[in-house]
């Protein structure tokens, strides 16, 4: 089986599992749906999709069982806990979990599904909520090439692109990295225009000079313009992006890779979290920069 | 006067100065020139510029004197040390310094020549060599907007973009700025990649996913993929980005604005000089991380 179609399970609710979810009922895939709240299953209901009473239910009516949950534990409940996916789901039936977790239990997961023959995806995502419900989102997976084949329906339906990145884990890896990579240029820019502002200089002035060079990023078009607006509603929250930042240094810690500048940015984020920004765009590393320089 | 007609002097023939001195001959330019090495200046004369015996002789034969030259003690002595320019130079003349140098000398210099009725660019540059060599520099200048205008002739042949960012040393901090983000940028993302290759995921597929989102960058772009194939031939050099990073440790020290991650990072530069990589491209921060990773 594969194609649109396969019965969906769609299990998390949330910010991004909502649009989500909606975009597969949309593109016409039958989904069955669970979540810890009833509000966002009675809309997904309203819209065409069916209810599911836990995790098991779900796994029981789908081919393909989809999580979008906060964090690992959530994952793992979910997945291997008491009335939890494994017990529903049937030999041949396929897991794709699109939460943000560890790479280290990501992998712990799939070979649990594995050895019963169950194959499963680590394909977590970036693009936050305006790409979760445009169905732009940036996928990044790991797993078995068959699995990724299999799920490419699904993933064209969420996103504009899908990576396979590698084996399974590979996919909250590069996750992972995408996650070093943005916070350290975020506040890479909130540096460096906080420093034009205090040296008496128009700090849009230097975003439009940098835009065209080898300073330029999409960070720095976008996040650069929020801190020059101190418009910090979000967007991707200050406390996810502390969660994922707890991903990178664990991950980096296993795998004896160095992440100097990181550290500090980790800092910087548990920062903002302490001084109550926790709700905050992550731009608004920005204004933890302002506070140290007793704006 | 203004436009092609005015007759330039160019002092400092060096990696930068060398092309942007034969473009400007190219362009139609009158040009008398000066140097330290003889060799560049033979080039130049064998082009069609003239040859002038030191920096004062360059201004009195000029109506716009240009400066790239290595550091702020060069500038200095050049611009108003024994033999300088402001010896030669006439009321109504203009100098752009387009050497990377401290914002505080850089405004001490303009009012130096001010009081004398001449005006003062700090026009500092990025793009490299090649930018210069193909007249595609970014230039971020500092100054009257009238010199600005003025300058906007020579900006053109050397430049694809000019930006005037603000009064005397605004053009310096703006470059500071620029030195701070590609460094911290350069220093993520060979983070993020050495992250993924010692957790045993391919980071070039890495590189591939990350390139289309939030973490997309010019640096990732092309540094990045030098990082893969450890190509870390310059380009620009560690030992000179080295140099800007104190020049950013300065300015943001006199204004008081927190660069906590930035630090990190020149201190990766640093490190890197030590261990005798300093003529390496700053894409070669990855290297610093792999002999700290014990690769």
């Amino acid at each position: 089986m594969s194609g649109v179609g396969e019965r969906l399970g769609f299990i998390g609710l949330g910010i991004m599992g909502k649009p989500m979810a909606s975009n597969l009922v949309a593109a016409g895939f039958p989904v069955t749906v669970h979540s810890r709240s009833r509000g966002p299953v009675d809309e997904l209901v309203e819209v065409g999709a069916t209810r599911a009473d836990g995790a098991a239910a779900v796994a029981t009516a789908s081919d393909v069982v989809i999580t979008m949950l906060p964090d690992t534990p959530d994952v793992e409940q979910v997945l291997v806990g008491e009335g939890g996916v494994i017990e529903g789901a049937r030999v041949g039936s396929l897991v794709i979990d699109m939460s943000t977790i560890d790479p280290g239990p990501a992998r712990v997961l799939a070979a649990s599904f594995g050895s019963r023959g169950i194959a499963m995806l680590d394909a977590p995502v970036s693009g936050g909520e305006r790409g979760a419900i445009e169905g732009t989102l940036s996928i990044m997976a790991g797993g078995d090439a068959e699995a990724f084949e299999r799920a490419r329906p699904i993933f064209d339906v969420l996103g504009s692109t899908a990576v396979h990145v590698g084996a399974s884990g590979a996919g909250q890896v590069c996750k992972a990295c995408n996650q070093l990579v943005v916070a350290a240029t975020i506040e890479a820019v909130a540096e460096a225009l906080l420093l034009a502002e205090r040296s008496g200089v128009d700090p849009s002035k230097v975003r439009e000079a940098l835009m065209g060079g080898f300073a330029g990023s999409k960070i720095l078009e976008v996040h650069g313009q929020r801190m020059l607006d101190r418009a910090f509603d979000p967007g991707f929250r200050i406390r996810l992006h502390r969660k994922d930042a707890r991903i990178v240094e664990d991950a980096a810690s296993q795998a004896g890779s160095p992440i100097p500048s990181f550290e500090i940015v980790a800092r910087q984020l548990q920062r903002a979290v302490d001084a109550g920004d926790e709700e905050l765009d992550h731009s608004g590393l920005f204004a933890e920069l302002e506070r140290e320089a007793g704006v």
